[in-house]
């Protein structure tokens, strides 16, 4: 079990909802302060610059008492940037399907979640993210991170190449969800499901494996 | 010469900085007032469900005030839209290129305007924008208006397919500038223009004119 595979999905915006306990019990309130001085703290400085030593020493607390509550920073960072959806669960399977196969999957995977429960909480987390430049930078992170070196993994190629083809597909993840979600653009957004995966898992497959130039 | 191409680009989310005059001369104020009362109006109603006389009647002004400023709905739409850069000159040339090459046109045209000075206003625009959801209804209205419209000028089939061609392309394009230029995620971020286009190229292509199903 990975550290990404224990988030689970938090409420966004919403600064008065209660967090939920840390799995080994222990004071919410303790909890509760070094989630808020590491979400700070990720802000201003990202994820490369804050340790977890640091983050114990500005909530003016013991290190232990921080690997009390967080597995570790992954966790942490993940629970600072309240993703709506937990990336292990959405992507299950992905890692271990035919790179072949993988461009319907993933357009099949972003379809399942948006047309979920979890849409309100997709929308006001991107609708808050994008608002503020620190925590597009948080984003990003979380993104290449949690989200997209789950998707590539096993795909052929340089580590150089395969990170381009991430970012590559990324966009037209990002797109996909921004104009029929979010814009709501027609026809695209009343569009069926099995028709948007006909027309756009193509053009992932070649972002995953086929010739860029 | 289309109302749309008259645009100018305004600055974003300033609301101290001075309107620029109506293009026949007349009075600063009443046109601010007009404009100011006119993005109430769009916010609230969308572009269909508002016109110009009842923009004028809230207003307090003679309809012929109105057009007096603004050579119609679609000017002043954009106005109110505050759109950082003009369509029609970002898109020039894009309805008299070939259908089959126009992919890589239009990558081009987004990589060249955002490379450009018009970028800070192009963020500004986007994260004011997104994080409302009437500026992202206007968003919509104007994206499909004036840029898709352009964009999809001469290309070949029925109305509705093309309509959904368009909204394809849209999720390409808006996922290049989410990702390179808002999120800015390596190495897309900082990947040669060239290569961009090289990559991304054949997929705005295949949404304009393959197969898609």
């Amino acid at each position: 079990m990975t550290p990404q595979e224990r988030v689970e999905p938090l409420p966004a915006r919403d600064s008065t909802a209660p967090l939920r306990r840390g799995r080994r019990g222990g004071s919410t309130a303790s909890r509760e302060h070094i989630l808020k001085t590491a979400r700070r703290m990720f802000a201003d400085h990202g994820f490369e610059g804050t340790s977890l030593r640091q983050v114990a020493r500005a909530a003016g607390v013991d290190p232990a008492m921080v690997h009390h509550f967080f597995s570790g920073k992954d966790e942490l960072f993940a629970l600072c940037v309240e993703l709506p959806a937990d990336p292990g669960q959405v992507l299950a399977g992905v890692a271990d399907t035919d790179p072949g196969l993988r461009g319907e999957l993933l357009v099949r995977a972003v379809l399942r979640l948006w047309e979920g429960p979890a849409q309100p909480g997709l929308l006001a987390f991107l609708r808050g993210t994008l608002g503020s430049k620190a925590k597009t930078a948080m984003l990003r992170d979380v993104v290449a991170r949690t989200i997209i070196s789950r998707a590539m993994a096993g795909i052929p190629g340089t580590a150089d190449e395969v990170a381009l083809r991430g970012s590559l597909v990324a966009t037209q993840m990002v797109g996909l969800m921004m104009v029929r979600y979010v814009v709501r653009l027609e026809p695209l957004a009343s569009a069926a499901s099995e028709d948007v995966v006909r027309s756009v898992a193509p053009n992932v497959q070649r972002y995953l494996t086929g010739t860029l130039s």
